[in-house]
């Protein structure tokens, strides 16, 4: 099970929206016969994969048991159903992490390769699984993408100074890192602010990917200059805006291949909410976002927040930008138990900086 | 070496402002026949106890080989000069980690055992040892202590709410650790601010300890009451004030132990710099400085701090008080070069929260 997990994490690059998915065929005596991973949307499922692995490299796989880090599919979707694809193979035995949480699944993989008298068990790297398919269970079960707010600010807590100047806080280790927690997202988000301020590409250069994630743009006055960087050609750039006011610019947006889509809320901006679960229906898995601290502090007061990618740069600023301001709706805190509640995940050094990742209490207990 | 550095580290903090020192005695064939340290100051040295335990345990240390972190001292200072007492016993070889900065040995110590005959190496356990006594090092070379600021904060760098409020940002193994700093350092530093807001004790409580560190207090315009918390018995006040301005209170201080030292600068304040070296006088190794943001930032505008020793809680505060404001004479910075740079030393989770040590870049070169 530990190299089928392997395999999922590889392919987490490029199968968004599908999740992430290892399989290994292993003969009674425990010989590794084939083996696989989701391939890009539309593409063989692992376990087909893994199928064909064994048959091209001449092995018979009757008998044999499949390892699997996520239930089998039962439906056909963009592919034939998994389970029968197993069944047919004359797979025995199935070894399983977890049950797949798409309704369209949900158990019903696991019944049917019962019911064809395959042994099933499930539970084997469980945790892991989930944990690497997090933004897939998030969005089949809570309805919404998994939101990690990605923020590089100095030891004293400063993403940007007085007057904005915000590039390079970081070193290229962290900058390097931050782009691989870019590719195994699913779109990318950020405001019209960090666009006029920085004119960013937001997309990922520094690690290998077999995609662009989305670029999503919080933007409620369409402000966002139809020549800025961001438009790279074969990423879709998916623009939230408040009420619709400016039809030349929704126009000169959509030429250069922006979609517009309008969700105001009653103060004319952006429903962030309403947006996440849009974005959901738009198989959106993880969203990382990179922004200012307006909008990181908007997506914290609305309770949209579900995980932190701080680094951290060995300086101090003194004065300039915190993470994320206005985090609570009624104010600033009169008493530390009002603060958002985190929990350290894990902390390691990027070259001369810090990687932290925070999660917000109960957040994953979906 | 190693055990005679783990010796050292057992007795650092009882020791100041002596250095803390480790000695084990082996014979030839590489058995141990005495060990000791550092004692509270006025006792033996390391090398007196590690001779005395051979001697105790039965043990002739004739023609044996003697290990110790710091050079044997040469001079008559509160006690008699080791390098004798070494020769006299007959030790034949002594591996010593590092030559002492002390003006009064600084190679002395050496130069008297060759002289006797003895078999002198140096370098073993060097570096480790100058750090077990950074503060010395610091005061013996730069005559001025080793000034270590503690800041406890938000993941989001806030040290207080707007209010004033900070206490208990981090948990009880964050608060462990750092009364284990404490008791480490020579002396405790905080501002009257700190004083008037939080009435602490700062005395070393959580662990346990060989003596209390000094307490010193900067109060430019004597606002300590005399009824504050932190007249614990038998710890020493000292009370660094600008211009004479308030015998009344002075004498109302003076009467409950306090000793005030006036040092104004040509703003009236204290005179953080001749603080430091008035407080190398009186023999402060390690200063441990837990203070506001505004002292704090004083300290590192005026280019004061070697050390940061953070304490990051795992919560998100929003707004509220930084670790150190204007730590910039010119005010706010304009470009990101203009940082106070750091290197982070180490990093460990404790309980719930992160311990992050980090020095400022080339400040320990001296």
């Amino acid at each position: 099970m530990d190299l089928a997990l392997a395999l999922a994490r590889a392919a987490q690059t490029r199968v968004s929206p599908n999740p992430a998915v290892g399989c290994v065929i292993a003969t009674r005596a425990g010989e590794i016969i084939g083996q696989g991973h989701t391939q890009v949307v539309g593409g063989p499922h692992a376990e087909i994969m893994a199928l064909r692995d064994a048959e091209a490299r001449g092995h018979s796989v009757v008998g044999a048991t499949a390892y699997v880090t996520l239930e089998p599919c039962s439906h056909h979707g963009r592919t034939g159903p998994c389970c029968d694809a197993l069944i047919a193979a004359g797979i025995k035995k199935v070894v399983a992490s977890i049950a797949d949480p798409n309704p369209l699944v949900a158990g019903q993989g696991f019944d049917r390769l019962r019911a064809a008298g395959v042994d099933v068990e499930v539970g084997l790297g469980a945790a892991e699984s989930r944990e690497l398919n997090i933004g897939f269970f998030s969005r089949m079960i809570r309805k919404t993408p998994w939101v990690r707010l990605k923020v590089a600010a100095s030891l004293d807590g400063k993403t940007a100074l007085d007057n904005g100047v915000s590039q390079w806080i970081t070193g290229e280790a962290a900058r390097t890192d931050g782009h691989a927690w870019r590719a195994r997202a699913s779109a990318v988000l950020t405001g019209v602010g960090t666009v006029l301020e920085d004119n960013p590409l937001l997309d990922v250069r520094l690690v290998e990917t077999g995609r662009q994630p989305h670029l999503v743009i919080v933007d409620s006055q369409l402000q966002t200059p139809p020549d800025a960087r961001l438009f790279v050609p074969g990423r879709s750039v998916w623009i939230y805006a408040g009420a619709r006011s400016n039809p030349e610019k929704e126009e000169a947006l959509k030429s250069r291949g922006a979609t517009v889509t309008h969700l105001p809320n009653t103060q004319g901006k952006v429903d962030l909410a309403a947006m996440l679960a849009n974005l959901a229906r738009r198989e959106i898995n993880e969203l990382h976002v990179e922004a200012g601290h307006k909008l990181n502090g908007s997506l914290v007061r609305e309770g949209l927040v579900d995980e932190l990618l701080v680094y951290l740069a060995p300086k101090f600023i003194g004065s300039g930008m915190g993470m994320a301001s206005h985090i609570h709706a009624a104010g600033p805190l009169t008493e530390l138990a009002g603060a958002l509640p985190l929990e350290f995940r894990s902390v390691e050094m990027l070259g001369p900086d810090l990687r932290i990742v925070a999660r917000v209490t109960a957040r994953d207990t979906f």
